[in-house]
């Protein structure tokens, strides 16, 4: 991978202690962004075009992966894109500009709420399971597992041994899944509190959004440090090199959904991929098509 | 609905003894679609820019769907597009155009193939239930259970008195998807012999296509009258007014997406949605947001 790569570039940073300090890290920079030389007057206009541009040329990309489950039952390669950020991060709207840009036939989005009265019932992976993408498939998580060792640490909804255990357990699952033909891309999309504060306020504001509003947000964003240092944690500990954590800076819309684009296009440019071959007589096929009869 | 809706147009016509002969409908039709003193220079453009727009005016429709069964768990409320068509009929090209300009945040799409053994177990219908999407979602099924009165009946997959006895099966568990909250959209893509043949020449000659080229299409082909009275059967015998059938005429693509598109739209327009209002108190969640300390 190339220094300049903006996998490398968005990495999350060694944690020291194993946690990462996201107060180092700056919510309204753009790394990797061209400067104005490149983007003419308006990065911001620039961004949302080339999200646009980047969505066509991951189309084709998306049609070898999905091509080439179709031709052979044995093949197991997809990619999952994992979406978590602190309320207000910009998980949805990032759905909707980036994988809006892409071809829906491929795409296998799912959003984890709370877990239902069954879900709990079972170990916390359970339902992520159930989730996965098939071979073939981008999937995109709307949250994931690693709530369980988010909300369920900061509020307390499990004892402290119990989510200390989880980070091994999800290394673990993260490994299955890629020696599993999974290719993961894991993004904090990653907010100041400053932001979230103006989301919050435009949600009561705006009507239509009215449904997004929910007075619980309020008493989370009053854990916000503790939130933090949960997320900071999880980024370390689960931060491999096989799963890597990338930290996107987020207070600015445009920039986040050009860089979580531009990670997807690097990483399937990364997969070489290829339409699979006929694995029939092309002429045949041909003569086939002009010397028939219908019945 | 008034007569000159869509709907009315598309709404595959009353069937004699039980059939409808697929031959008096013209694949190359365009009905509804405005003359070109609406539409300008090209009637192809025009359409193809509709699309785009009535995609952006689904957008807020599908929101305020996904909205009520976020804030109501007793919602039950969901669309299901399911579209049907012979090979090369479009099948994908609808979803990658009409889908793809919604928002993918609520989009639930499923392709079904040959049956696994595991779906071979099952009564037909086991797949489907387990693919239907939850509420707040607009489900997409690209083939569908009306494969297993389609292929099954022309390459006599099961006995005859299997498949007769599925349209009445069929209309059953409909009724049961409507009682239970679904909007069906049900559409036929209809295409012409001589454009299938086009379109499988193509994928001869374009190594792009190659992956979606199967000979046993043209085995199929041999059987396209067969095919056209089982889709003829299928269509008369499965329309009622919970679960209407709709013919697309789809030799023409951009004509196709904008039928496709408009229908959804129109069938939304009809649901006469709204955003939930706010369950809070805005004023005070206003102030508690100006007046807040962090730990």
């Amino acid at each position: 991978m190339a220094a300049s790569s903006i996998r490398a570039l968005l990495r999350v940073p060694a944690g020291d202690g194993g946690s990462v300090d996201l107060a180092t890290i700056d919510p309204r920079a753009t790394p990797g962004l061209p400067g104005k030389e490149v983007t003419g007057r308006s990065r911001k206009q620039w961004a949302r075009d080339r999200v646009v541009g980047i969505g066509a040329e991951l189309s084709p990309q998306q049609e070898m992966l999905y091509a080439s489950a179709q031709v052979d039952p044995a093949a197991d390669r997809r990619v999952l894109l994992v979406l978590q950020a602190m309320d207000c991060g910009g998980k949805d709207g990032t759905i909707r500009r980036v994988a809006g840009a892409m071809n829906p036939l491929g795409l296998h989005i799912r959003s984890f709420g709370p877990p239902t009265r069954e879900e709990l019932d079972h170990p916390f992976l359970w339902r992520i399971r159930r989730a996965l993408p098939r071979p073939g498939y981008v999937g995109v998580f709307n949250r994931s597992h690693y709530e369980d060792v988010l909300i369920a640490r900061v509020e307390s909804l499990v004892p402290e041994r119990v989510w200390q255990s989880r980070y091994d357990e999800i290394n673990d699952f993260e490994r299955e899944l890629t020696d599993g033909g999974f290719t993961l891309v894991k993004v904090f999309l990653h907010i100041s509190y400053e932001e979230q504060r103006e989301r919050l306020l435009k949600r009561l504001t705006d009507p239509h959004k009215h449904w997004k509003y929910n007075p619980a947000d309020v008493d989370a964003r009053a854990r916000w440090h503790d939130y933090q240092a949960a997320y900071g944690a999880a980024l370390a500990r689960c931060d491999t090199d096989g799963a890597p954590w990338y930290v996107v800076p987020a207070d600015r819309k445009w920039y986040r959904d050009w860089a979580v684009s531009h990670l997807l296009l690097e990483t399937f440019t990364d997969l070489g991929l290829r339409y699979p071959p006929a694995d029939f007589d092309i002429e045949r096929e041909r003569r086939r098509l002009s010397d028939e009869r219908v019945c």
